[in-house]
């Protein structure tokens, strides 16, 4: 309990990684007003749309206008996804976002093939290029992200000294090219992770990297995501993504196995009661979680927007 | 991560906690149903009924019938709830169930006054007829039930010092009627615990009584009941009661927050992950949160009967 952080940063990605696998396209107006109501809640770091191809994902087409059209609130970050160099060019043209430098790589061979037709060594390779990439747009790049970093649907868990192994690999491709790494992400893809393991992998990383700044995003697949995100604080983890309401959960029965990010206010609601700063209104993010919901047409999973927050009971004492 | 247990027990409560709450009667015929593939699946205990007034509570007017319907395992405990003598009588008198000796208390006064009529005096001096009742049963009361006992709508937070003394007080009561304290049951009945909270207070309690076996029950009205579990396992508690499917969530919109118990089959996810025995076939027990589903007629909002279990990844390597 003793390492548990005094704040927590949380980078909303609802309007992207939630919203994507939605069956409706939901309104380029629609996005903007979820997008200013979560920078009004006090989120500081949003994910607010993606530069990819529109014929794969349609949901995500209106990403310039997005963008563009955003009130921009001071001290936010407004963050995009792209996979290749032309996302990447587009994000850059569009003018509005904060663009970050950022490499990423996949802890499954299997399943990093079968996503990108690459082996793990081919992305280490191509590693020197976004870093140019990016060096020419005069982004600097820190952080690296690890998909599918516990455990992988085509090859069971992922050893812990197998990430650690990549982290060092990556790192050093890095430093072969004048950029440091400040930031790791560590991904729970496809929702194999559990506490105790949380604990053991950042450890290992902390007792390796303690400079490092360790960011989680975790699926609730399973049901242990708040779980795994408090076994994180009491690790010193102090960064997380999350998706308002719980979105990204597919609604089609038949896969609703493909369970969103951490509910935003279920973690938030966590960091609050542990004592926990987030810097978010927790009864506006609600809001913003029923808006979300309208605006998807069915219910979302998150927890604390159904079962409210305890700040109405507080006040009466 | 050092107290974490080899194994850990649990009640199931869905078939009494989660389907009192649902608007549709059951038949009689699947309750048995579904108890049987409870305890087929491995769950050592089973909350299969209660003995409450049939006006009040139609979805259990049938537990005689369901006791003596079900095709005892083995090992297993069928246990039922009951609120009065009258209910305790009949409970008996059907001789089909596992009649434990159980004292209850609320933390909070103005809630135990809304709901019993009665004070937390007044609950404390009812306990030696209680004594007494169990006692001409044959049935020793070992057992001391605290609801409310981390906060409450109509008094917020309960200080951990107001149920450490609640505890002794009750004790005090059974020592004077030859009554040993074994298992103090803590039940979160409003959904305001979280992780810390619970490792706070069980540490108070195992400092002060070492040898108390301690139980939690946990909602999940906010998204905590998995990690306070984790939390709770943690400290060595290796009592839980859950519900398949976390029945017990209430469908009606404007009633979404009652939340139910944290999911049978999200808890044993987790402690199978964390290397934590149960004696549960976790695959057996999605079915039964399956089946469950049909009978309710809702979605149920436990998270591993939708994603999975990660047991058919396993096997392929």
């Amino acid at each position: 309990m003793s390492d548990l952080p005094k704040s927590v940063h949380i980078l909303e990605v609802g309007p992207r990684d939630g919203l994507q696998i939605e069956p409706n396209f939901v309104p380029t107006a629609d996005k903007i007003r979820m997008i200013e109501a979560l920078a009004d809640a006090g989120l500081p770091e949003i994910e607010a749309g993606s530069f990819v191809n529109p014929r794969a994902v349609p949901q995500m087409a209106d990403g310039d206008e997005v963008f563009a059209g955003i009130r921009k609130k001071e001290g936010v970050a407004y963050r995009a996804l792209w996979l290749n160099a032309r996302g990447l060019e587009r994000a850059i043209a569009n003018g509005h976002v904060d663009v970050n430098g950022k490499l990423t790589m996949t802890c499954s061979e299997t399943f990093i093939r079968r996503n990108t037709n690459r082996s793990i060594d081919d992305t280490l390779a191509e590693m020197p290029e976004w870093i140019a990439r990016y060096k020419a747009a005069g982004v600097e790049v820190r952080t690296l992200g690890l998909m599918a970093a516990f455990g992988c649907n085509f090859e069971g868990y992922i050893p812990e000294a197998k990430v650690v192994e990549l982290i060092a690999r990556a790192e050093a491709v890095m430093a072969d090219h004048d950029c440091k790494l400040k930031t790791l992400n560590l991904a729970d893809t496809m929702g194999w992770a559990s506490p105790m393991q949380v604990k053991r992998l950042v450890g290992l990383i902390r007792d390796r990297w303690p400079e490092l700044r360790i960011k989680l995003h975790l699926h609730d697949t399973r049901g242990q995501a708040v779980a795994n995100a408090v076994a994180a604080m009491e690790m010193g983890v102090t960064h997380f993504d999350a998706s308002v309401g719980g979105l990204g959960g597919c609604p089609f029965a038949g896969h609703k196995g493909a369970a969103g990010n951490v509910s935003t206010e279920d973690l938030v609601f966590s960091c609050h009661e542990m004592g926990i700063e987030t810097g978010i209104d927790l009864d506006a993010l609600v809001e913003v979680a029923r808006m979300a919901e309208g605006f998807v047409g069915h219910e979302l999973p998150g927890k604390v927007m159904k079962g409210g927050t305890l700040n109405r009971y507080k006040t009466q004492h």
